[in-house]
């Protein structure tokens, strides 16, 4: 490999500066370009396309879970995002407003939205009456603003793309299924796809979201320790349905407000997938979403024989993987390089030598292990391969994430273990958040991720306060 | 069908009130809502389901073509969007404008996309710089805002839906190529998959976009005569190159400018699909887009084997098409007048009397042609009568252009058949944008489509001043 880097210029070392390796790699793989707007990013072909891979399987699941998408304005007047009082609160401060259309100051400005809660309530208001119209399951997958001041790359960006799933139902029970189902829809595909482990749970009341009854959150811990919100579902009573006035005529034929979710995943995704899997030689992408599942270089492509060959696995290897030849005029070497950073997930070399005894050489991205593979069968070689790499991805972020948690049982060792060791904290809590800000500011931003669905019994006090403890938490720095 | 017609409200009739009768649609069908935000428009799952099979189908043909899908910000600073001179005088008066973010005033103002040449150049002048990094085929799905003070769903909406191409070429010769390549798929996509006819050809210099050298156009003719801006393709020389100082060194060494191109299509054709197809009892949808192809109503449902019978089907029919069962509690008249009016293109009817003879009936949504058909084989026989119903529409649609096109040699004539002959009037021009004003003036708004690709030879002169005639030229109303 040491010829290979070389020939590209080297990206900063992980473990040196992990902030500059990580946009090193956004933009030597061609993820991202930054643009004249502050905060808003330029997303490349090779960066969008993953996020197509993420679209298209999303969505299956979604679809299968019987849910519809929409598209909502844009737009949200500011009387419309002033009617539930949590939720403005919440948004207003980083909104962005429209304040002229078309040469003309507008009478009311606009909210360019940051979330479509209110929109939506808006339409349900209008096509729900009765039970027969319950539940209503849509989602949008659209961009949203929120003014960030400071900002990098999918991780938060003030603007982003996103899924934004909202729905309706005649029942509390109902709408808490939904909620819960969302979030385990997002964690299978977090495991299944992304090969990435997360801690799920609830949020406390200080973390949740503005206007939530229940904000459920899942939470993947990066190679740094550091954790990364990636994706929530929150359920909202029937808060919204009254400041909106939703009501539907129940089988008892009486009036009853119903029960709403919503849940999302962003372009943020893409950031977790850089900094649970990547390393010091650029990107490394779980198979089931990379652009090119398999690269094949020729090796010595002048020889006879050589590019045929080439051409003839390409066609075979297409028919079952994103698969990807390059006969340019740059040198193997220099060709290794380039998609290892890209993080293709399996590269076929083909030269004169291997063509003689019927093989090739199979490199993988993630351990660097190579193979001399026989022809005859490579296609089947090659779809266990990337099932094993997919599945060994997921066991080293696994193991990343085990190593990187520890526990805490009284205030000391909280701020020592948070100081020295990044990664989570299991510690117990009282459920004051007046404890909660305590260990943040004793520890410069160690905060709760979330209540896990099963507590461990880790002592009986509160780690912060000493007072009898009602849950157990887990804790940790986050982008 | 008289009887069905009693159980939904009616809506009004095409020939009465052709704007009414589009808008009951939109509304009927359930495609959109209007939202709280002037000319902004909720897309409803209906409408939003026949939005995606578009976008599918378009997308593998821009792939196809070797087109990558990227996304640009949606913000434009006022300063970017300046940088070409004609460019910002065609958009300038319909931006909307952001002037506040995060709570304070902006010290640049920014526009929400209405289109996004000046995005891809501003990123095109840092990633292109030899010959070797042409051609640049990028596209984008996203949403634009053009400050309307006439809104109408689909068809001019403040914000709406679309792809922009938007590419770079070495030379003048391959830009004008793309251009045209992407015209006619285009074209090609609106007869195999809308099956819709136009007529494609370029703008005069008056109609031509805001910063193009070169529009082309697709004008597909409603079914009122009225035609329809169905896409465009430009092609802009090198002049957005030069503003933006986009330069890259050619095989000779040498500094050049590259060539652009840009593209779209947009929710619009939604628009063109309802005023094309449908008829007074609803909507009629092309087969291919159709987000259900054939829905099932099982008759007499309550007796015994007509819901298993019906189940059967479903599984088998849905292996091949988009399939609905309706096993509601509705009545089946009540079913077949929901399905007309959402432009299912195909119903099967099944009920005892048909299960007991091995058949069921077959009933198309263009003709409410009525078919009696063995069970057996029954899939085959639909998949065949899918393409049937999408080349009889076609037909009936080219037919309708055909009837609604005139000829007019001369001003009187002209005048008198834009007044009486909703539809295309070919007809001779001189190439003086002066009278294409006067046409217009004299006709209350019949402007040139456009000059076609073969042009006919009408008479020797200016159908408007008797002058030497330099084109022929298709003119009428549009949308």
């Amino acid at each position: 490999m040491a010829d290979n880097k070389k020939m590209v210029e080297a990206i900063t070392s992980r473990d040196e500066d992990f902030a500059k390796w990580y946009t090193d790699i956004v933009k030597k793989a061609e993820l991202v370009d930054y643009s004249g707007v502050k905060g808003c990013m330029v997303i490349r072909p090779y960066g969008y396309a993953i996020w197509e891979n993420i679209q298209a399987d999303l969505d299956r699941r979604f679809k299968e879970t019987g849910h519809e998408n929409v598209y909502m304005p844009m737009f949200i007047p500011e009387s419309l995002l002033q009617k539930e009082k949590d939720h403005v609160e919440g948004f207003a401060p980083e909104c962005a407003w429209v304040t002229i259309g078309g040469s003309e100051k507008l009478n009311e400005r606009l909210c360019v939205r940051p979330t479509s809660e209110t929109l939506f309530c808006e339409h349900y208001q209008k096509i729900i009456n009765t039970y027969r119209d319950l539940p209503k399951l849509y989602n949008q997958w659209c961009s949203v603003v929120r003014w960030e001041k400071t900002t990098r790359p999918f991780l938060r960006t003030s603007e982003f793309l996103w899924q934004e799933g909202h729905t309706m139902h005649a029942t509390a029970e109902e709408a808490k299924e939904e909620t819960l189902r969302m979030l385990h829809v997002y964690e299978s595909f977090y495991k299944e796809i992304l090969a990435i482990p997360a801690v799920i749970g609830r949020k406390t009341e200080k973390e949740k979201f503005a206007g939530a009854e229940e904000t459920y959150t899942i939470e993947p811990m990066m190679h740094n320790g550091v954790a990364l919100q990636g994706g929530t579902s929150h359920y909202f009573g029937d808060g919204f349905a009254k400041s909106f006035g939703i009501t539907f005529t129940g089988k008892d034929n009486k009036q009853h407000y119903p029960h709403q979710t919503s849940w999302g995943v962003s372009t943020r995704m893409i950031g977790a997938i850089i900094m649970v899997h990547s390393d010091d030689d650029g990107l490394v992408l779980p198979p089931r979403i990379s652009p090119v599942q398999v690269v094949i270089i020729p090796v010595a492509q002048h020889k006879e024989g050589v590019l045929d060959k080439a051409y003839e696995l390409k066609a075979e290897l297409t028919k079952r993987f994103r698969t990807k030849l390059d006969d340019s005029d740059h040198a193997p070497g220099w060709k290794f390089a380039e998609y290892e950073m890209k993080g293709v997930p399996v590269r076929v070399e083909i030269g004169p030598k291997d063509i003689e005894k019927g093989q090739c050489v199979v490199v993988r991205r993630d351990t660097r292990e190579k193979y001399f593979v026989p022809l005859e069968g490579l296609s089947n070689y090659i779809a266990e391969l990337l099932d094993t790499i997919h599945n060994d991805m997921y066991e080293r972020a696994r193991k990343n994430t085990e190593e990187k948690t520890f526990t805490a049982t009284n205030f000391d060792e909280f701020v020592d273990t948070a100081k020295n060791h990044p990664g989570f904290i299991k510690a117990m809590w009282c459920g004051d958040s007046a404890c909660e800000d305590k260990l943040k500011d004793a520890t410069g931003g160690v905060k709760s991720r979330c209540i896990p669905f099963v507590e461990e019994h880790i002592s009986d006090v509160c780690v912060c306060c000493g007072k009898p403890a009602k849950h157990q938490v887990y804790w940790g720095k986050q982008y």
